[in-house]
């Protein structure tokens, strides 16, 4: 099957999750560098495709699309690929999974590197120390939901996994000079999926186009991106 | 078809949002109340159903949902009501804008009710502040998006329909003695909107269910609910 996808990214943003699923679904695409600095995402052309102005955005053959649990719902449906599909066996807890992790701990992790956007300066350590606590409890329900999820792992990846594994990559490695609120080794089971996805050909696709080095999920570095900037 | 659901709610919740979907598919369903004024949602026999202690959370004969977004893409994929569907048109941006409306739009929500857990007492001004700036932005998008798409509609709504003109309706009321922030007119096609589905059968029943008043997403007021306690 020919689908012209077309990715428009920027290294180590939230696109990284697409280009994985990309990868591991073996589908042809072709990536649009979003020049994060000059801020690309705010220009016209790319706000026509995206009036959010958020990175990604995939156009695909059916229309453009945005929002990184979209876009992985969008690819796992058409392609029949990387979760139980509706009707069968764990569609819910997939659903409730991939919802969880976009609309609570991908927002409180955007909090937590942006926390300069929600409150007044004096405020953030107090807010970086909430949001962390939040963040913990989250990854902790995950450790266990994951744990048991049949649809869920290092061999099978569901788009859910590669979407967590990237989480915690940048949970590693965010706010810069400020990473302590988070320890991969308080969730084993997220820390063990994280060993087993990055062996795999699509992260050693991302990791040489995105320059994310050769642990990116268990113990990542900063990106070091042949083209563009990093988050 | 008979469908065994069993909707745990409370009164004028994001539970709201499932009734109203579930009424407009004409599914039979039972409810059961979550009693906030205990914390019941935090207690063991809840949180095994749903760890995340969160209301709501749907029984279904293929398992336990949680999750607003989730759920809604649960019940419109397993009855093929209330959205495109995987394969049509418009079901890439249907996902894209159920998603940012579980992902921003929730969330921004979320943080504008509760803003005492986010940050420090001093700084609730601020942060209200900067999350009304970012909702109002939220808004002004979903007010030219559901505009523009083919399957949003009085007529013939979509569940992303329902979740939107509910969070009007919180935006209305909350937080309590502090909502300058929105005004319902400044986005005329979302208005308009909140009219034509406070009208139908299915808003009729919720209604009478959770004692929300004639004109709960156009003019709202505070609920009645004959059972149970409000957001």
């Amino acid at each position: 099957m020919t689908q012209n996808y077309r990715l428009h990214y920027a290294p180590d943003n939230a696109s990284l999750i697409i280009r994985l699923a990309l990868e591991e679904m073996n589908l042809p695409y072709e990536t649009l560098l979003v020049d994060r600095s000059v801020s690309a995402q705010r220009r016209p052309d790319y706000l026509a495709l995206n009036p959010a102005g958020k990175i990604p955005t995939l156009e695909t053959p059916d229309g453009v699309i945005s929002e990184v649990g979209a876009i992985l719902s969008y690819l796992s449906e058409t392609h029949g690929q990387m979760a139980p599909q509706a009707g069968h066996a764990g569609r819910p807890e997939f659903l409730k999974w991939l919802f969880f992790t976009a609309n609570t701990l991908h927002p409180d992790l955007i909090m937590q590197f942006y926390a300069h956007r929600y409150g007044p300066q004096e405020a953030m350590d107090h807010i970086r120390a909430l949001t962390a606590q939040r963040l913990r409890d989250h990854l902790a329900l995950l450790d266990q939901a994951l744990r048991h999820a049949p649809w869920s792992s290092g061999e099978t990846p569901s788009v859910l996994d590669y979407y967590v594994v990237a989480c915690l990559r940048w949970a590693t490695l965010y706010p810069v000079g400020e990473t302590g609120w988070f320890k991969i080794a308080d969730y084993p089971h997220l820390f063990a999926l994280c060993q087993q996805l990055e062996t795999r050909p699509a992260a050693q696709a991302a990791i040489k186009a995105e320059g994310l080095g050769q642990t990116p999920f268990s113990a990542p570095h900063y990106a070091n991106p042949p083209e563009g900037v990093a988050l």
